[in-house]
């Protein structure tokens, strides 16, 4: 893969696109401010009355079922639905997929009824949605019986989707190809929601190049780790991380990001 | 009008009147801290069971559609029908209208069954409401076929309410009189839930200044856009203003407020 | 008591326990935040459809009624069910009893159905529960016709719980001891969630020292407490100090906060 974060980034903050986000409540404002500081338009809409609509003005779909219940599952299925018709990119972030079973069955029924371009997960998550054993403690992956990176093959070539596959190293598979990232602090840890800000840029990615879904997935993780590098440099602790986080991504510089990023 | 922005945040914090909010989840967290850095008690309630009575104990009553659904549609319904009742102010903040049918509907359906004393809103919302073209992505004004100015005051005309509309330069208008603010900073834009914000915020100056609706909702564009003002000095980015930004909040002086208040 | 707060954030950080929480909105993202600073996991979950099997796979369960309805209290009180079966403490908060009669009603229903460990609250809130004339404005106590050391050990003598009243000087009461906190900083008033916060720092206390539920209740105030001591050092306003907070309850010191805390 020739990298290409750089200019897909450059593309995004032009086009500025409108990102359909149906997300859990902890996390609402913190993914809207990072697809805004990246330089995306977030719109938040669960509404089965508007759902459809919403989806269809957007340029990419991100579904998160972190603190889901029957209605909204039912909006995040109506909504992707209508994203496969027109073409818009869906990423699915199955949180806590494996904890208990009603994720699990959640996670794998909008596999079923949705074509999901990318699905973003960690390893425990994804483990789960393709049958490995893993163990998810509440929406944190303790360890799981494989490789991430031969989960992320799995689960593409069993699901149909870009698997991206984060964790210390990531790991972006279609299935041929699988790629990894190794950008990233340790300090996206101590923060909750930096596994579905990821998700939220992926999102971001795709709507600015949606023809190279294994690509965007990839370099969304480069970008999103790297804010983290730079982030961390000054920060204290988790707090003033997560504050550097979002101005991290709003400096990220489209000039120098190739060099920086470690996709292999 | 005589700018007397910093009286009212005097008796605004000496009152800490209750400012009963019905908003989206995304801004939550994020107006209840701008209401409380400001002075004033931020409380959020949105059962059925419970707005009457809250919105009875309330000096003003801030509604707001950014996540809406039916029961939090007819919740605040309820609300802003007591609050009429025993004479609340009402603030109404159409976020998405103009995006979406049901946006664009439900604004209006409240328009028409509560009395809204402020209708605070980006440029292509309140276009919506009057019937002006404009185009609303998601959640953001890309432009109008008319002057902000010109629609303020159509909408407080047709719509019967101060109409507050934000942008570069804040135009707030009674259909009569038309107050330019031009306080503020572009770094506003970058942080998700602002506009919201500062529709709290006119709740906020309007429980302290229920008798002078215009004035009230002036000064309170004029008084976030200083505070917004305050908090660019520092700030390296979205995340870093967006922290000063309540700090700058809790700052504000009364005494040397409206030496800097740009109201016309 | 001997006080041995750093022992048990030692076992905290080393167990990284599970805590469940139901709670609001406004605050989920924060206390979420706080509880995985402190270094336990946080988990949020509210769907009838899930809530039991989380419980029991918690080590802790808080519930916290600030912004109820009754979907949500439907699943509180099946996950407080739950967590009684099997063993796992429950932290009730409840926000705003006093304000509406519907949170006073919910908050007494929670505690003659679920066997609650700590009523964690403000005065207004716990002295409504007890039947002591307060008055709540909002979320917030204004006052109360007795003092906060008796109505912390009336209500737990009269619920049958270790009640955990927070204010200037926080008390902590089983109904035969009852110990008094002093730690903490006047601009945790200024940041709104900062209460709830308190009481998911004291679930993860609980979970770390399920058998002395007023040790853990005093230990997790004066630990928070001292988090906002530190927190407020360099602070500008609520902003800063918000952002702080997280950084300090990160950098908790077990070998040090012993000496520091203020339980007598």
């Amino acid at each position: 893969m020739t990298v290409a974060t750089g200019d897909t980034l450059t593309r995004l903050r032009e086009q500025k696109p409108l990102v359909h986000q149906i997300t859990n409540y902890v996390v609402m404002n913190e993914t809207a401010n990072a697809t805004l500081a990246l330089g995306a338009l977030p719109v938040m809409a669960h509404a089965r009355e508007e759902v459809e609509e919403m989806a269809r003005l957007a340029a990419a779909l991100v579904l998160n079922i972190g603190t889901l219940s029957p209605h909204w599952v039912d909006a995040m299925l109506i909504a992707g639905r209508v994203a496969n018709e027109v073409g818009v990119p869906v990423v699915l972030d199955p949180v806590g997929a494996g904890a208990t079973t009603y994720r699990t069955a959640t996670a794998k029924r909008i596999l079923s009824e949705v074509r999901v371009t990318v699905l973003r997960g960690n390893v425990g998550e994804v483990a789960t949605l393709v049958g490995v054993d893993a163990e998810v403690r509440g929406v944190e992956a303790i360890g799981a019986a494989a490789e991430p990176a031969e989960i992320a093959q799995a689960a593409a070539r069993s699901l149909g989707v870009v698997a991206s596959v984060t964790g210390r190293v990531d790991h972006v598979s279609d299935g041929e190809r699988t790629l990894a990232v190794a950008n990233g602090h340790e300090l996206l840890a101590s923060v909750t929601g930096t596994g579905c800000m990821s998700s939220a840029v992926t999102g971001c990615f795709l709507a600015a190049k949606p023809a190279a879904a294994l690509d965007a997935a990839a370099e969304a993780l480069a970008a999103f780790g790297l804010a983290g590098e730079d982030a961390a440099r000054d920060a204290k602790g988790p707090g003033s991380f997560h504050v550097n986080l979002y101005d991290a991504l709003a400096a990220l510089d489209p000039a120098t990001i190739d060099g920086r990023a470690r996709i292999s």
